[in-house]
């Protein structure tokens, strides 16, 4: 019995010396309860001495309620189990919550009512779900090896700290967040990452989104100008336009964004953001000569940079490449990480680096925002790095998914042809594949996301219209058989769209 | 030896065939990464035989750079604990991290490089530490009694959940949140506070600063109207002044909320923000007669209403008053929750119980936020309310704030004068002391936070200026004792500021 009504106190309100005696105060409570919906059939109800101890009445009125509401159906007793409200109440009467039922609102909340929603809420009641992000299907990007992360011992490091909880830990925490999670933070990026910075400097996210969300409130006004990468990751693209930001594509070439393109028509902006590791979603790595062009153009230009460098911890033939952060000599650069991929989504941990001016009034939007992070799961993730276990499951991961990789560039060339265009395979956890000018990829990824292959279509990242469409492939998440089982299946949505062979279809003209 | 360096892969890019030697490159990696400050004094590194097989290259290379870079004194080597930085380098070229330190640099970020940052984060950066609201001092507010939360119970609960982690609670979970909580919450607040809702109106946030952001996304453009309670929540007012509204002072009397300076003042309003439980910081309740106009007068004007409902828990005199979603026809209240104050907060959850028809737009601004909340935090919350240690665990603290909420008010009449005006000590975790006009509770504040006492200044929750003064006393954190102390202790302050015997100064005239 799932009813957790009988566990709280009920906010009956009686009143001594009514002409309505107390077992009929505490009868009718209970019957319009139950016809409102606020309590739910076969949800427990408290123990008639319970409740009288709870009202400050004797037992002898509650008792009588009972009876009645037990005589009229209303309620049933089961041994062993106690009273609850009948399975089957007996009166057409009862409306399951009077709200409106979920099933018949419409979208639009203005209409009726004449009350509005805001511009941007107004395209996230319509922009439809995408069905190449529901669950964990093949090819799903941004998820990573789950069934290979060492739960065990994350298991046990829950456990162990929190049998040590102290009521500071309990208690508000810093909106910077855990100290020393800061530190190994600060530690890694250094170390790993090129990153300069104090501990100091790190702010302590639930993910690159907020990461995103408290740079863009801490440098942006309605209306202000950001540059992104077109095409580019979707969930920045959102956050700009949360932000009531003028968002200006930049194209991409196979060096990274084009600061030609930048030069021309960047000049207002206030911020620009790039992933330099592996672009979001093309894959290449920006070259040393554009990280210094770009530094260059933003120190003249007054304009910040965030550098999301989200899964620059996989890179497969050749070393890492330092952040763009590490080159930067005027404190321009806010870096931003995630723990979402390389140790798993449902964490809600990230970072940001920052400038130091902006530490002060960062840390006054987090704390606006969501006053700080949780702190138990931050003391769990620090332990977990100090002992190693996150280099070493990074080591393991990485040799995962460089099999995973191979298995399905190999899979894509033999059922594709050859000469099939990959983009962005030496990093990351996916890669994309380019289709023939004039294929329609959000098709051919509807189409692959009802057989289970969830592959994103590159059209979706993108702002230009009328470019080549292009499929985006996650493989941290496929083991290699589902690789081989979801490149057949893909060939075979394509070879529908194309109306052709596929072998053909694909080769670059 | 706090040093995760050791335990990840660094970035050093090995030129094969260069003109300078494997074991150069290696050395001068270090030498670098030294004087930079990546690689920190005392911080371990890779073994040689380790470092070797990262870069896969034969171990002598590596050997050899590490004996000149211990023959230079860069590393030392300690028999059991391996290859260090050394904690005293010799060289004065080192620098720990070339980034500016944040002690010397200033709050403006836009004078020295032309870079500006948001009219909000101007503010953030510039708005001082409040005294008040460090640590855990005694009647800091909202901080509940942490000594009592079973702590044994969490950790098993804890325990027992992370144990049986599966992989779909490791990967990306329902930006609504987790089901099975969000299916208890619903039944708590149905039962409880009369709120009428299914658990699909439920949205799991981070907290109620979290619910209002999401709010606010939702139904407020820039410049929108928003019509708050004066004095209110600092809080919500610092949440509207981040979503760009125009916020519109109402005044609140004994009944709450004052409607018909709603009707005056309110007419172009988006949304009105109300604490009808228990008004913060006031503490009084508003009146069912008042309730009714609110509602109506929304309706006919087509405003939103934010029901923060924040510490309806806690009631004392009286039996708990059902919510205002409840009464409400017209699915125009956004019902707002937090577990901060009943469980602990560093915890990190609350909810939203959203009208139907926003339920969509809501899942997008969360997703858009930050995708969703933690999974094992939301599972281990499920189970301790389905186990009714929730409901216990209220109805200890309620017993245990009565017991303080009685001391507090007899050592504030004992030490202060019996005629003493205190505001809303019927429920919730904190009441109100109002000060003979014309005293300054910041000073008073500011004075007690130095001496331990963190009384919150009544000033800070208001709009309108010249308004008589007073101090908010939070007393769910404070042992009996310590409430003895703290208020003799404001007596001194109080005397001090007034600059006379107390039993005059705060007496009504």
């Amino acid at each position: 019995v799932r009813g957790v009504a009988a566990t709280f106190t009920l906010p009956i309100a009686i009143e001594r010396g009514a002409s309505l005696p107390i077992h009929r105060q505490i009868y009718e409570w209970f019957q319009s309860a139950i016809a409102e919906g606020r309590l739910r059939p076969g949800g427990l109800v408290p123990s008639s001495r319970g409740l009288a101890s709870e009202l400050g009445v004797s037992r002898i009125p509650v008792v009588n309620a009972y009876e009645q509401l037990r005589a009229e159906g209303y309620f049933e007793t089961l041994v062993g189990v106690g009273t609850r409200v009948a399975k089957f109440i007996p009166i057409q009467s009862v409306t399951v919550g009077k709200a409106p039922q979920p099933g018949v609102i419409s979208g639009s909340a203005s209409k009726s009512t004449g009350r509005q929603i805001s511009r941007r809420a107004a395209v996230w009641n319509k922009s439809p779900m995408q069905p190449w992000v529901n669950g964990r299907s093949t090819f799903r990007v941004s998820l990573p090896a789950l069934d290979h992360f060492p739960i065990d011992i994350w298991s046990k490091l829950i456990a162990v700290q929190s049998k040590a909880i102290s009521r500071s830990m309990l208690a508000y925490g810093d909106a910077m967040g855990y100290g020393p999670l800061r530190e190994a933070i600060a530690d890694y990026v250094r170390a790993v990452r090129g990153v300069r910075c104090e501990a100091s400097q790190i702010l302590v996210t639930t993910g690159s989104q907020q990461g995103l969300q408290i740079a863009l409130q801490v440098l942006l006004n309605p209306g202000d100008r950001v540059c992104v990468e077109d095409p580019g990751y979707p969930g920045a693209r959102q956050a700009f336009a949360m932000a009531d930001a003028e968002i200006i594509p930049i194209k991409v070439d196979t060096e990274g964004i084009v600061v030609s393109e930048l030069l021309r028509k960047g000049g207002l902006a206030k911020l620009v953001y790039v992933t330099p590791s592996h672009q979001y979603p093309m894959g290449m790595t920006m070259s040393a000569a554009r990280r210094m062009q770009l530094l260059n153009w933003a120190a003249r230009n007054g304009t910040w940079i965030i550098e999301d460098d989200y899964d620059s911890e996989y890179r497969y033939d050749s070393r890492p490449i330092a952040s763009l952060q590490g080159l930067d000599s005027n404190a321009r650069v806010l870096y931003m990480g995630t723990f979402s991929n390389v140790m798993f989504p449902a964490l809600r941990l990230g970072y940001l680096v920052l400038p130091p001016n902006l530490i002060a009034a960062c840390r006054g939007a987090k704390n606006c925002m969501d006053i700080f992070c949780p702190t138990l799961n931050q003391a769990v993730l620090e332990q977990f790095i100090h002992e190693g276990h996150f280099a070493r499951h990074l080591r393991r991961m990485r040799m995962l998914y460089i099999e995973r990789r191979k298995a399905l560039v190999s899979a894509l060339q033999s059922n594709l042809g050859s000469s099939v265009e990959i983009s962005g395979a030496e990093a990351g956890m996916h890669l994309v594949i380019l289709l023939r000018p004039g294929v329609d990829d959000l098709t051919v990824s509807t189409d692959a996301a009802h057989k289970g292959v969830a592959v994103m279509p590159l059209s979706s990242c993108r702002i230009s219209l009328g470019e080549r469409g292009g499929l985006i492939l996650g493989y941290g998440g496929v083991s290699v058989q589902s690789i081989h089982d979801g490149v057949r299946k893909l060939r075979d949505c394509l070879e529908r769209t194309e109306g052709q062979t596929i072998r053909q279809g694909l080769r670059c003209e």
